[in-house]
């Protein structure tokens, strides 16, 4: 991968030599990520039959960022926090998407995910390749308000959505409530307002049979 | 349409009673818009063999803005502008979406689509829906720097992806090179080095024979 250059999208139809050269790479870039439209999550769709894809999964958590911002426990910059959430899934289009409740998956991820932001990014003018670099990195840290509220963002939504479906993804074998309230408890490190509801979807969800209680006796 | 309410996705799977009445909208709101991944666009993706959809291209014209507003002709407010091009579309979930070349459809689109927005944005608390109203005549209305170069983007996505097509919508009958140039030329109005870029791929486009040049005799 490092001595091979990756065939790009727009190398399909090279643009005009004579684009000026900062616009020739921010065009290139802004064609690769039209990817993010065909990196197919678990997730399915309240208004559709079918699963939703990053792109527009990232839409809607920036929709959710400028409606919901007033939750946060803490104040964020709403701006910076909807450009976490507009470039947090791009490098999957290199790494693919790692489900939620896919341990084994999960464990090379961050390696696997770095590697695809370095070759993902460097396709920008430097300034702009250090700054998406940055604001993924905020994103996986999660040291700022503003990068938990995003995390928060992306475990809410598809918490919306498997309640809409009466169980989604909180039906994967093997998973139980216990393990959906764990993996979406990171929302309450943003806001107690959302985690609270957000809780009381998945307890309501488990007593409706939509996800499985932990068996008491094995 | 006055008298009877229309049925919302979230009905589907309504919410506990004892959510917060103001969280209960904005979830409301946020499940109704899942919609916009259903809104079909006529623009064919760079990276698969299908047409876009609306929210999609929103995701798409806010990485733009966040890459290109360096392009700006005059000074504009990033984060604001990233707002006007996520809510740009929302309408479209009950108005549909007009094509940019169906002349007769552009005709009662306006009065659609603002009977769309009153219906779709008053799901939302008042200050929202107010927020969210004003949000989109002023990407309507094109007053503002921010305005105008949100719609720039919105002209401009898509011409990466017809060149990427190696013609896509230029093709549609009766369209000639022409009409693509008149109808692109907003661009101009935002960003004279984006105006200028984008008429080099639309001339070159028209070169190859990706669209039909004007016949000079009928």
């Amino acid at each position: 991968m490092k001595d091979e250059r990756r065939r790009l999208l727009a190398d399909k139809t090279p643009f005009p030599d004579d684009l000026d050269e900062r616009l020739r790479a921010q065009f290139t870039f802004l064609v690769e990520v039209d990817q993010l439209k065909t990196v197919l999550r678990q997730s399915p769709l309240a208004a559709a039959d079918r699963r939703e894809n990053d792109a527009e999964h990232s839409w809607h958590l920036a929709m959710m960022v400028v409606l919901l911002a007033e939750h946060s426990d803490q104040p964020i910059d709403v701006a910076h926090t909807i450009e976490l959430v507009l470039v947090h899934d791009l490098v999957e289009i290199y790494a693919g998407d790692t489900p939620l409740y896919d341990t084994a998956a999960g464990m090379d991820q961050q390696e696997r995910e770095a590697v695809a932001a370095d070759e993902l990014f460097d396709l920008l003018p430097g300034d702009q390749a250090r700054r998406l670099r940055a604001l993924w990195d905020e994103f996986e840290e999660r040291r700022t308000p503003e990068a938990r509220f995003a995390k928060a963002m992306d475990r809410l939504q598809p918490l919306l959505l498997n309640w809409m479906a009466r169980g989604g993804t909180w039906r994967t074998p093997g998973v139980t409530a216990d393990d959906v309230r764990a993996r979406k408890a990171v929302i309450g490190d943003a806001s107690s307002s959302l985690w609270k509801a957000g809780r009381r979807l998945i307890d309501e969800g488990e007593a409706r049979g939509w996800s499985r209680s932990a068996a008491p006796e094995d």
